[in-house]
């Protein structure tokens, strides 16, 4: 068994409230003569990430390519922004995530799962950091299963936290284990549930976040390739999860909280239910209904976009 | 901390020599009346999968959707099949993965990272499961950093390893750690490394494959957003490597080795070398470079495919 360390990157508070700035915890990163963020297909010698990205000031990122184009086609409207041409993918060059920029809103695709969310997460705020981007908050808008809630409820996450309920995230690093704290910025958390109050037959709640590493099995499902348990030992687990304070579960806020409170970024997770777990494991609704579920959270956040930019 | 378990789902051997079947092991498929292959966007209510897939022998697969149409066009036209239409992606209503067949061969993509891969998988063997496919052998054909190996040289997994280099991969279940053993088919590994000494100028080698669950601080690199490490440690960790037989780093080879050999399953990793991390961290070779070494992995599947089809 590996030893477990605490971390020994913590935000540095002071630094962060006098500059704003998006912070890299790399003293390596000043020495290199150029940075390759090879998975977006950008460099810091290729592209000018100051003039491509200086004015951003909302990334929203979710899993699925498509989402994410519908949303920032949805943000262009939103905005008042010429859309004749529609957006581009500015990550065209490479297939691995999809990235959109309309006016100072970044949206971009991060795949499934914890792995896939950190090397997005990584290259972002490099990117973020060369461009000299200040005062960037970053919101994931995703899916999840509910723990005891109406399908269709947008969820804001109070604290991510992991498959025993725990608000850590393990990374191994050199092969030691370092635990990170997954809380959230709690005020941005309740700006974002006034805004879902704001909208007309929207259900918001806010609570803990469940994120577990395989969808079958780790979620507790019975409808797996593989599964060991019983229908009652799984609804036990969800039961224990429930009396944990998780509202939902889906496969990404841990390392997506940990990484941006270590970088000093305000973040948010805003994701919508699309089942009750203690009701089912397949996802049965209608196409249409999903597809109606998957732009709850995308309103929500634009309308925070929109009331910060005072255009509400 | 969690107590840590042996996996109580073990190959039953006989059973898998007898049947030569895909197996599921789960007893709750069969009492399910419709099984929705979610991030597949198909169905056994609204799908004839016996006809659509039952004679795949061979399941290819990578992470990149690009990457995995290349290779279905590169086969169609190895096994000489019609490509006047191309080939089309049966998973096209979603965007989660990409699919297609050509003959026996299916190729699909699998995102990146173990949770990426681990959903795709479970469906993917419920797809073989239902289309009561046989003889079926499953390839991961991908991308790697080496470990004091030529750039460009093909590795072929004898066993998948994690961070602390042991061939395990860890599944959490209801709140408990499940640990299941990574070794891949022996002789599948050297009728490979066979196929590759056949192809001149391609050097193949037999080795280890660590699987990490981060391409930045879990692989030791000094690039990320965040690192915490001096360049002699890292260097020390990658010797470490080294000395436990390690040849290469990827994301995905762990879960994929573990959940095959669960379900009795021949496989096999074939992962290209893009750099060596003695020597770096970011993959700087040309994009002609990198779309070259890209390909040898598939020359070397192609070769195999050809040569148990009996075509060579």
């Amino acid at each position: 068994m590996a030893p477990i360390l605490l971390d020994n990157i913590t935000p540095e508070r002071s630094e962060y409230i006098e500059h704003e700035e998006v912070h890299v915890k790399n003293p390596h990163l000043h020495s290199m003569e150029e940075d390759i963020l090879y998975h977006f297909n950008l460099s810091t010698k290729t592209h000018n990430l100051p003039e491509m990205f200086g004015d951003i000031k909302f990334v929203c990122t979710g899993g699925s390519a498509n989402r994410m184009k519908a949303f920032a086609e949805f943000m262009q409207k939103e905005l008042g922004l010429d859309g004749e041409n529609g957006v581009e993918d500015i990550c065209a060059g490479t297939d691995r995530y999809s990235m959109y920029k309309t006016g100072p809103v970044l949206s971009i695709s991060h795949g499934m799962g914890v792995p896939s969310i950190s090397i997005m997460l990584h290259e972002l705020i490099k990117l973020l950091h060369h461009a000299r981007c200040r005062d960037v908050v970053l919101i994931r808008i995703g899916t999840s299963g509910g723990i005891g809630l109406e399908p269709g409820t947008v969820v804001i996450t109070d604290t991510a936290v992991d498959s025993f309920f725990q608000p850590h995230f393990e990374q191994v690093v050199l092969g030691k284990v370092i635990v990170r704290s997954t809380e959230l910025d709690k005020s941005l958390a309740q700006e974002l549930l006034q805004c879902g109050r704001e909208i007309l037959n929207l259900c918001t709640v806010i609570g803990k976040t469940m994120c577990t590493y395989d969808f079958y099995e780790g979620q507790g499902r019975l409808d797996g390739a593989l599964c060991s348990f019983s229908t009652e030992e799984k609804l036990e687990y969800l039961r224990r999860a429930k009396e944990a304070g998780v509202t939902n579960i889906e496969m990404e806020s841990t390392v997506f909280a940990a990484m941006c409170r270590v970088c000093g970024l305000k973040a948010a997770v805003v994701c919508v239910t699309l089942l009750d777990r203690f009701k089912g494991d397949q996802i049965t609704a209608s196409h249409e209904l999903l597809q109606e579920y998957q732009l709850r959270p995308q309103y929500l956040v634009s309308h925070f976009i929109k009331k910060r930019l005072q255009l509400l």
